[in-house]
């Protein structure tokens, strides 16, 4: 009897975005485990069953980072940025691509839903161009120093017919956040940027991206002082007085660009707590912090 | 936290009737006040929502009769059939079609579904021909007398071209039991047997009949004597011991035709009960009673 | 051979209106008999069959207040304003939609038309609010006195999607002239302002008002008077000369308001004339009064 | 009025034929001047404005032996049929798709429909091989003699993919009757064999063939003697009897042959009375010889 | 395995023209025998196989001259321009549909491409008036004549909706420069005109016009001049300084209109070469004139 | 002009198979360098621009092996067949779907040909089971020894609706040959009965397997020995006599499993030879090994 009461519950949430597209962003840190991993797609699943149409972009740092160990190769980043040559980038494709991807393709299959996995090379859906170096200034020395990321790159352009194709099917895309130089050249993207981006192209109503943290915190010390709404034109104020600081700065620019660029609402919530997909879209209060215009 | 689990325990059912037809009979009894309406439509839009294209057939027994009071015109039934002269006609469609079927129709509005309201009239759904007099025995004087019903009709065919234009675009068809003539005549139909019809015709995955028992009961006086399961060789046996009888025996064979001619499972369930619809689809156990091959 | 010779002469209106939508209004006072409203009713669906697409809205006034008096309600009206209290919003829905609406769509069926019946509660068809209450001077004091016309509504928006959905299947919606509030209240409305606005809605070529008069005659009381063409720039004159006046005012402004929206022509005509409506589009001359940019 | 009233009485006729198929065989004889084709095309045009779908055939006997007489070419018969060597093939052609085709063509655009002349070589629509050498018994010395009717052909295969693209699209097609052989020759085919044959590919609903007799007399010389109706049962019995004989029998053995192949009627009327085609076609009596099952 | 190479260095020009349509004009010089002609066709057949979407404007002086002569008729032209007198007409009209045309979609079916021959009085195509008269000065008297062209006609408008039907569906149009008059006549056009007016209409990528001079010389006596590639804002300098003079002005300034028209280039070539179509689109230099932005 | 003679000269077969299917079997040892794999790729997409669908299918052994190596893990076969651990497996899947596919997948960008990579996990493309241990004979002392082979599957279905919506789209889809197990696990397949198995289901027209020898020798040392063409039947007697053997037996064998199953021809060529794929296709001789029914 509660099942069915709670259903009814949702149902404003699953009319209000019934055949929208959601653009979620699966955290390397967020699913660290195979059941964490396995219940998040299933969610997604969920999702699509209920009629809206999710697209996933995965990251996968860790297991990157755990592969070249394994090769006995030593990952190497700069503020944040992996530094990516070709042996590198040769892995990362491998598993970002044959590893992680699959890995959650074939988990879909098992909840019933229709994965297929893409990457940004699969009929040039990412064009990309090398970063330019990073100049970084020595702490001690005070001298500035520039350094070259390798095979890293930028987005240029996005060719999303493929994935609305997909989407259109009733297929569920999973995207490999790698790119496609004009040379066939592979290069290595920050998957958020990427889910930002495609989440623009596809006109999403919403992006959502899963990571380890409870969301934008006041204080990042207390887990309790979780910032539930935000609107873009507060962000900038919140940079310079430091609330969004580190690793968080990248994510939130992000959903700010996705936002002026037409997506309805962006959300980060945390990854690690279940069901928190499900928690975000289908109860008022969500579980994350909610970026709006 | 309880919402989600619940979404995703639904998450198999969501997917086994996901794009299938489910016929749904809506009791002029189940549904005796406007709250318990409510309820039911919301439930229906609910379906709808999550992937299912339910259609609605409705009765209207008791609000007929309250018309005919009001009108000074006293109601005659022949086992159980309603003697229907031209003016009793005239009443059972105004109040069919003109009060209970808008009725559902606003209410699905209110709920964010796209009802639409037809008869057997529109467009020739229901061709129909009178039925023929039935003979009764008189219980004293043993004779055999012959009673013409008047507008009361039998189904001969049903084209349910409209019904699936209206399903594949997002509408859910509302449809009041009367029937045409060759004449273009107006015939009163009894709206188990149009439920059943139609879910054949359009290949309903369910046929469920809300109705004002908890469904079919082994002892009619015990409702903890419920039969969950029946399968339709079962049918004939319970009819002669007289566990399937009275009004239940039309019921019944409405659903082992529907069965016979492909509906998968066909469901007697007590419509009083909030949310008995849901109940019934979406959980294991289910609340009524469900027929199958 | 006669047939075939006017078969030829129609020729040219045949080719002229082949694919264009045509709203009829059927009035109330216009189609009297049973025999009339056929003839109507075979003329449109002739239509249909020659290419064009009508759709139709229907009044129903006299039968209203028969079976208001039927059930010992007293009908009121101001201003030509039926006064609706609940009550009465039943007997009009039931008459309208249950009796007027299921008549007219049986009789297409008997002519080989694909008739369906539908309300502005379906999909909701119609949205529409409470009009504001009426102001009214009373001619002996000279008082000003504040009416409540009860529900009686206004149109705030139309939703003609289904409209579009059966013409383009080959139906011939029916549509009754009432409407949903956003509470899921019926609404009563004036007919001929529903045929205006969705005219105007579905871009409709002609619309033409079936009526109990000529069309519009310079002198009342003579037939011989009639005004065969009228611009709508000179309907403003007409109106402070007098020429036109009491219930042609609605009619003609509702034609006014359908052309400035892009109807490329109104058409007032007598439709107790048979065969008033091919007379009206398969002749040079017409019968009735035509409006025109 | 009256008009309208025949427009009414045809109402019947209209529905029945409602897209359905019809091919109409212009015959040379039949259209003798400039104002009877243009009737006739005008009648067609009508046909496909209430609904059916025409497609023409013609053929252009009278036509092609005046303009092998202009270039003093003599023209030559054998059994009715032409003698066709390359010189009179190129004129057959000339003639046929180059005058009479076009011309018909540009009569339908005047009268407001999109005809499209094509003839049997586009795109391999009608591919046909030589016909068989003739042997012919002198009727002075007895001996047989074996006579080449050079460029005449029969038909192998018919491709009606464009005629059907072109109907569907609105477009009514004009077929002159020649062929394609293997080898990219043109061959000169009967006109009402590939009326006849084309009819039955496409699933025409009626093959009307207009020619300058009134239909099948019983007597010959006796105009009144007009058998109105022909089962295809009857036809052997009277070709014995002599009763049809000469040209009338390849007429006949064409829709025979047509109405086995699933066409349900044929009709052979006098193309030479004005509104031959609607009279057949719209009332109830029709004016020549109608062949069925 | 030249063959296989030779195909892959034409990969690229196949990629770029993919899907884009190509407007050839057939010149009636360039085509003098029946082998060019043949192989001219194979070759736009080929086109069609790669990816391409053809479309053939043929000419046909030559053979209209031809046959004036065998009907005893004398050609009379005045600047290029044919007088055309209704016998004239109807001698063109049969050249060209008739023979001409028929011929060209004959071959095409031999080389397995699916050619439809249609004409500018297919579905009206082409509406055309009337030429004016021209004025002509008598170079001995220096006196002003003023001289009637007859049927010549110029373009009025273009409808090439059925010639988008067509090659949407794989056909390839073969058009007859032929025009319809509002009257129904039949009016003879320039066949270069033709061709860049329907180029224009159907937003063709190429304009190529097969003539019998290997493009435009710098010096006509010099055919080792030709200028390979020439900007539309060259045209007038060359045309004052007399490069571009007599037959080449109407042929360049069709090709600088349907440039302007948003033709992406216009190739003049000689169409008595050998594959000169293939040579022209398949390889880098191209084998003639070709004119752009 | 050489170029264009030979493009003529393909045009029978660019006919023959224009919108026909191809599956291309990329071999491991075939395409042993990256200039080989683009001059493999570029055809690939050659043929999808002259109209064919090609679907490519790759192995990618020797890569495996030199992953594993690296790995420092040790590659076992037994009987041809990879014993495939779990470890084994990821590297199985990184190396074929996150290195082989996304190479194959870029370059065919590079060549403007949109390809798609996808797995037998995608939307559940390829259903598979474990295979059953094999028994093997120890030669030495003649024991019977059960060996596991690990997760090396056999298939059980193939889904190919999304092969056919991607081809039916103008993308190249480009196939990792794993399974995915009812319980998710991923199977090592053969790449070459991966070939066939899905030739089958989509209907292709031909199967071509690039492989590193010229195609089947009547004498394996003498590689002018090579049997142009091989019926079916003629395949067990082969066979048998020792000219099929080794690893040339699956490979017949997945080719005569797919022509029973409609393929019309099956070819073995050496992909090492420089456009090999073409040679096949476009030329009459051919040049490795045609198998028919």
């Amino acid at each position: 009897m509660k099942t069915v009461n709670i259903l009814v519950e949702a149902l404003p949430f699953i009319k209000e975005f019934h055949n929208k597209k959601v653009m979620i962003k699966y955290g390397g840190h967020a699913m660290i485990d195979d059941e964490s991993m396995s219940s998040t797609v299933r969610d997604t699943v969920l999702l699509k069953y209920v009629g809206m149409e999710p697209v996933v972009v995965h990251g996968g740092g860790p297991e990157i980072t755990r592969s070249m160990n394994k090769l006995g190769k030593e990952p190497k980043f700069i503020k944040g940025l992996r530094v990516t040559d070709e042996e590198t980038m040769e892995i990362v494709k491998m598993v970002l691509v044959g590893k992680i991807n699959t890995n959650i393709v074939s988990k879909m299959g098992v909840h019933g839903g229709k994965g297929i996995g893409i990457s940004g090379k699969d009929s040039e859906l990412i064009i990309a161009s090398k970063k330019d170096p990073h100049k970084i200034k020595d702490n001690d020395t005070g001298e500035e120093q520039i350094v070259d990321l390798g095979l890293v790159g930028k987005i240029d352009s996005i060719n999303v017919e493929l994935v609305e194709l997909l989407t259109e099917n009733d297929y569920i895309p999973v995207i490999s956040p790698i790119g496609i130089a004009s040379n066939g050249n592979t290069l290595n993207l920050n998957a958020d940027t990427v889910s930002g981006e495609i989440a623009s192209e596809i006109n999403a109503e919403k992006l959502i991206i899963l990571t380890d943290v409870p969301g934008l915190l006041k204080d990042p010390n207390d887990p309790n002082s979780l910032i539930k709404q935000l609107k873009i034109s507060e962000v900038e104020n919140l940079i310079e007085k430091g609330v969004i600081n580190g690793g968080m700065i990248p994510k939130i620019e992000t959903c700010v660009k996705a936002i002026e660029n037409g997506v309805e609402s962006a959300h980060i919530i945390d990854g690690r707590i279940k069901h928190s997909l499900l928690l975000e879209v289908f109860t008022k209060k969500g579980i994350g912090t909610m970026i709006t215009k």
